[in-house]
């Protein structure tokens, strides 16, 4: 997947055909010569810089009609769960496919995702984005996890649904022994029937953590966290089956 | 990696060879059978289940002689970066090992982790530390790094030193193209030539993140964020070479 | 200080004249007679509730060409100093008066504040605003607090000043043994000069916080932190004169 | 109430009696003598400062069998609900009496404060408290505020209480018109049975707050938030009777 990036680091999919810009065009065949570094000039000058995009470069560019995890949520996710290159990892909801991107940028070849979404729109943007960033470990299945999970052995199974604790019973023989439950959950209420049902279920170390990002201005008039800031994304709650 | 876990949940690493508690001994022979999942008894017949360990069991059980980076922190530098299966890592200071590891399990055989470490004493645990996990991908070097970077091509150069700026310079030539540096740094001075460093080397996307965590405890009396909290571990300062 | 609430909860200064609203107007007489609890209707037949404007009220309501600083702020400020009914405060600058609202509100008749404003047009628009909620003991002076300052024996010096510590010296001899400056400050870098002045002058228990501040919303689809927020308002420096 | 202050900043209650330390003592007349800003010396030669205690001051020496609400908690709500001197304050449960003394402090002679608390103990070691620094607008009533509120025209009610909820139809009628009612509690679950009974008998403005305090470390090694913080002290609630 490569990129375009103009002169004030905005981005672009770099099609193999000719890009239109408002700064002017470039031609299909520098398009489709251009590799990562190399500068693209268009027909008025103005300069283009070859990328290869990495996963948050894509995600951005792609389509999408919901929401996304932020890359603070899924970074703990990966951390704390410990899964990595070669792991298998169940994902529910799809929704546009960003988690299951980072999740299956991290598990490589040798892993798998398995990401279900019930709603038919959003697999099929799902599978699009997938095929368009190049993955081919992560497989999108327009299934409701409910009706039962088909894989088994699993590392970790990440839930990003409105009702995550009725997944619990079909996770627990669908995770590996030492696998990871994790789940994403905007509302109290959510994360407080999760403890009830992990623990019902026997799942242990049950903990819930938020994570408040705040990023620093450093600037020429000083130093000092951004006064704008996101208040609230989600909770994650994490439970392994040992 | 495998170890084993008695009925309150504390972790031991099983080396192969007779296993001494207080409560009681586990004969060589059953440790070596032992299997993810089997639980094993003691001749007093306490149980003890075997697992495979994660990064992070091993983490906690591994040698160390300093403090490490969190989970919270090594993840979120994971998912903003993008690092995955596959690529490749520099890491200065080692340390006792905890971030190349995690490092190590995310970029998998194709990928490698080239880890610099001043301090031979430290150099050498963290030997062990990889060895004992059983990793071929992460390279401990004993060497300063401002002594010049060997390698080339690089993903992601993550420094966890005291004067990070001193690197800042030979890290962008070392680096791919979209690729990253990351900085851990617990003061926010550290942060203030970081910025300045960076600038002056032409890297792009100079940012600075700190993550304040949260754990949320749900008990019978009621839910609430711990009262005890960590306070600050370090700022991440982020800038990608484009 | 009277207000008008309308059926939303929005409100207005009464003033002792007709009242005009899109929902019809109240008679001039209505107006007068109108004690807290009240219920007074337009010739519409709308009703608008009488309230004694307490300080925030009458602060959301006033004149003010400058941000002010945040009840969060100037409660701590209050509560960890100790000021309280009767003492005698210094506040620069003045800004719209907000502060020295509340500082006013708080020490009552017997206690004072003194607000130094440099700019003739705030320092205007404070008077009016003092005025206008009826505290005498709060007085305006449109002065430099570095040419000087006139009071003595005071128990608290608030500077919300781009440059705090040029005061610090003139500040130790005004305040009471025992008595407090504290400072608000959006950057770092004013925070950290801050505490090389308040030392060098001999000022003890030098100390700074910031207060986020975290609205849980509680509603019918669940409870959760407000998903909007302010990042960061200003550091809060206090040190005492012992 | 006067204090003595060490070389190290360590205070102690100044009684009119001679005042032995492990540094000698000093002489029942000097004590008597002292003056705020005088420095008395022990037969030994080691100085202390006399000191007028402020509010917090006496807080930290007073006697307490339970814990209490911090300044920052404090601070919220005096500036949130406006008050100030003059104003009328219910306070339950009074616990060691360190709220009722920060209200007593700001609302003056003028004002009043009825603190009601169930147990006997803790209104005997709140009475001794409250006469010891002098406050004469007080009242601790040994009294569950269950049984009837006997006071009427209030401006702020304050209910640090394990179920706030049961009093919230009394409270109603006790407050003024724009009057506030203000809880502290530790679970996000007695929050939620707030909102709901707040809502039931028609108070408006319904919001909960949390205030996370970071303190900011300057020292010659560099400025960062504190490693050690307080990760949660109590949701405040805020409600008003209009």
């Amino acid at each position: 997947m490569r990129i375009l990036m103009d002169e004030k680091g905005r981005k672009y999919i770099a099609h193999n055909e000719e890009f239109h810009t408002n700064f002017g065009f470039i031609k299909k065949e520098d398009i489709e010569k251009g590799m990562p570094g190399d500068v693209l000039k268009t027909h008025l000058g103005h300069k283009f810089k070859v990328l290869k995009a990495n996963i948050n470069d894509y995600i951005d560019l792609m389509e999408r009609k919901c929401s996304i995890i932020l890359p603070k949520d899924i970074g703990i996710i990966i951390a704390t769960t410990g899964i990595g290159c070669g792991d298998k990892i169940i994902d529910a909801g799809t929704g546009a496919g960003a988690t299951a991107l980072h999740f299956g940028n991290v598990v490589g070849e040798k892993g798998a995702v398995y990401s279900y979404e019930i709603r038919k729109d959003f697999a099929e943007i799902a599978k699009r984005n997938i095929e368009g960033f190049g993955l081919e470990n992560v497989h999108i299945k327009c299934k409701n996890i409910l009706d039962g999970i088909d894989e088994e052995n699993i590392d970790l199974i990440f839930l990003d649904l409105p009702k995550p604790w009725d997944v619990i019973e079909n996770a627990r023989s669908a995770l590996k022994v030492g696998g990871y439950i994790a789940t994403y959950t905007p509302y109290i209420e959510q994360m407080q029937i999760l403890h009830k049902v992990l623990k019902k279920y026997e799942f242990t170390n049950v903990k819930t953590i938020e994570c408040i990002l705040r990023e620093i201005e450093v600037k020429n008039k000083g130093t000092r966290p951004k006064t704008r800031a996101v208040g609230h994304t989600g909770y994650l709650t994490f439970a392994r089956n040992l």
